[in-house]
């Protein structure tokens, strides 16, 4: 025990197979975790390892680790998953539709759980470095917890020891109330703080605190590749024109990468471009190991998100000087660090990555040849949405250049026309801003398309300004580049 | 002249042909207008009867009238336009690709102008019941007239005699800051007033004031359908019962419908439902004829929205008696009418239509047959995004029957799977809550489709389960519904 107390009162401390084992077999289990840290552990391979027959529904803050997106998926024991999933047994199931997956965008979650029907929670079980009788501190991510506690019929807490106590300097934990009598979120400042480090709950609820010391299995990011750079190096430069021309960025740029490598590499490589002497905040909803080097740098003022996804090695370097990062990192609910009216009120310039995007702006993040399920949207429709300025970043080619990700229409769309501002390639930089249809496929094809593809686009489009319309798609032929690849 | 001065000051007042020779030929224009109401007429006119050659590129609100997308269309004047058009010449042109059109959101439109480089406005033109030197009053619509005002070189500003003084009553003029250091929206009730009835403008761009006594060429609705009824109906009996199971409407409704003659009869019929006397609140963008008959029922505690789209009669209504209706009536600016934030903060049900739907929930509100565009996406993305209940309505049919309106796969998306949460169609409704996709499709199948085209559609979904993936398409045969149509 440190100078912290993390078990306060006389809990109701448990272990981990008592508690499943009485968790009822069709329950519905709401989870803690984000960016594949702060989830449980110890309960979920206590249900995979029971020998009971299981239809779980699953609703989990956003990707989890291995304990339950591998383990209790082998184990047959979820039935329904909600939001997002990113291990592959999970996908495997989910595309088998042997578990039945609906994906939700990530800033709603909290209340679509709470008021909306669409899931009646029977226990959530949610990761704490510290618990009370009725408050809990959550450990490397906040994700959806505060909704899913006061949501779920019963508690079960997992008092992780392996985290330090100093993660709870990173907390800051609001939630608003319900509607019509929601107050305004009074956060004015990326890095303001306006709630507490612990999340309260009913006491009646508490059925259970189990100890564990379990590490979180968070990412792994591979090194960037020649692609990643080519596009660190297009968006730096486009970031260097934008901030002095649009008067958003006068005094600074608030900025959120997605999750996963490249993400992290283009977050890593900000620190190289020249903002004219701006502050660089990010306000997104992970904090990368890239962002950690920035942090070192001295070239972030502040940080805002809802998870410390970093590596293994990511966290160890976090863990060891937690209360200097604790000064220019801030960790919100879901909710607030993928709010919409957060993400305009800050004005914040949204740069995510997807599998492809058509001549016309429309994106598919999600399913491989608009069937196959890769994670799930996460926060990129958040942040597409209602960043004043969105940027889609990504290789102009996947499968080592045998596919083209600029295609003449996506077999899935997760993201509109209506909200792609840019695209960025290794290739180059398609300001969308203002265009028709037909000039936006123009664009994309000359400037962000693979040269190797793109005759084969000039084609398509020629074929579809002949056959007339506002969005000129040839409509017999627009999905052959995915039916001939299946 | 009124009691209420409309005319304030040492104005520069000039006939429109002149102010019309002053606008460059290539122009950026940015109009008031939504709703088809409270646009610019006189200057429009004028700019489409001189001899000049002009590729204009025109900014509205919303929609607009007769003047501007009929008339400045057929002079072809017009070289670009957003973000939205809903008149048959405008249509064909954007479709011929003469007038390059660009489809946005309302939300964020003023931002866009404001801020985002979506356009550099040259000159606004507004129209005003009253003006002095550093201020005008709206009329029948706010639209996106207080963005544009600020953001446009120069403002002309058309005083309308034929709109009653006391419509100042219902407006409620606030715009937020700039980012980052934009506040939050401080309105707390639907029908609060947080702002004036009068825009501020830099007293050095007026350049012009004309007088004119112009009506608006308002929206005509048709009488309610079979369909629309049955509709409503089917609405009605959905709401009953979920304003018994949501925390959310404990204590009253808070309602939007979409613009058009559906979105009218299911509003008007909306009296009738037994909401087990709970207050009915409309927080929307436009105040259609339905409206007027709930307020003048009794049946409408509030409104809010941007708009009196009302038609000609509905106009005559309201303007005979606009003090009375200002008691419950709240017009705002399209930012906050639409604005996500306090969509969320007041849990609106938003009903919005569409041409059709695919069997997965995704929705195309504006492009026959992936290539035609309609008018376009107004406001359905800002309310099926943030609304925490998201309900389509539609007709099972188009073309007398001969069209399904539930399809394989849209060949055009605007709202995706993430952001749908119920259907209701004459045939029934059809609740997608927590559904896997598979999920989705036979219940869209079994209760929203028409029965005349059920088989085809349990053919195309079974093609699709053998083909396999979390969305079970049949990318071969996903848009042979609409080739077939080509």
């Amino acid at each position: 025990m440190s100078e912290y107390e993390r078990l306060v009162g006389d809990l109701p401390v448990r272990d981990a197979d008592a508690v499943a084992a009485d968790v009822a077999a069709a329950a519905t289990v709401l989870t803690s975790g984000f960016g594949s840290v702060g989830y449980p552990k110890a309960v979920p391979l206590a249900l995979a390892e029971s020998d009971r027959d299981l239809s779980l529904t699953v609703v989990s803050g956003g990707s989890v680790g291995a304990e339950i997106d591998v383990e209790l998926v082998e184990a047959d024991a979820i039935a329904r998953r909600f939001p997002y999933q990113a291990r592959s047994p999970a996908r495997e199931a989910v595309n088998a539709c042997d578990i039945a997956f609906h994906d939700r965008n990530i800033s709603t979650l909290g209340d679509e759980v709470q008021y909306g029907g669409l899931a009646d929670g029977d226990v959530a079980v949610v990761e704490a470095l510290a618990v009370g009788p009725d408050w809990l501190v959550p450990t490397t991510s906040v994700g959806q917890t505060p909704a899913f506690v006061a949501s779920a019929d019963e508690l079960v807490v997992e008092l992780n020891y392996s985290v330090p106590t100093a993660i709870r300097e990173f907390h800051d934990i609001y939630r608003p109330g319900r509607p019509p009598n929601r107050r305004p979120i009074p956060l004015t400042e990326p890095d303001g703080r306006i709630g507490d480090d612990r999340i309260e709950f009913d006491p009646e609820k508490l059925v259970a605190v189990v100890e564990t010391d379990h590490r979180d299995q968070p990412y792994e990011f591979r090194d960037p590749t020649d692609d990643d750079r080519a596009i660190a190096a297009n968006l730096g430069e486009f970031l260097e024109a934008e901030v002095r021309r649009s008067p958003l960025f006068e005094d600074s740029l608030r900025i959120q990468f997605g999750v996963g490598s490249l993400g992290n590499a283009l977050m890593s490589a900000l620190g190289e471009a020249d903002l004219g002497g701006r502050e660089l905040i990010y306000f997104g909803e992970v904090i990368q190991d890239g962002l950690l080097d920035l942090v070192d740098d001295g070239d972030l003022a502040a940080a805002s998100a809802t998870s410390l996804a970093l590596s293994s090695e990511g966290q160890d370097r976090l863990f060891d000087d937690a209360a200097r990062y604790a000064e220019d990192i801030v960790l919100r609910p879901a909710d607030l660090s993928n709010s919409p009216t957060l993400v305009d009120r800050f004005g914040v310039v949204g740069v995510n990555s997807a599998l492809e995007v058509d001549l016309f702006g429309h994106v598919n993040s999600t399913h491989v040849g608009g069937t196959r399920v890769m994670n799930g949207v996460g926060g990129s429709g958040d942040f597409n949405r209602n960043a004043p300025l969105a940027v889609l970043a990504l290789p102009s080619t996947a499968a080592d250049g045998d596919v083209s990700r600029v295609v003449p229409m996506v077999p899935h769309v997760d993201h509109t026309e209506h909200d792609i501002d840019v695209v960025i390639t290794e290739q180059g930089v398609a300001d969308l801003r203002g265009n028709a249809p037909a000039e936006t496929a123009a664009a994309l094809i000359e400037r962000c398309a693979h040269p190797d593809y793109r005759d084969d686009l000039r084609q398509y489009l020629d074929r579809g300004l002949a056959a007339g319309g506002h969005i000129p798609h040839d409509i017999e032929t627009a999905l052959d580049w995915h039916t001939d690849r299946l």
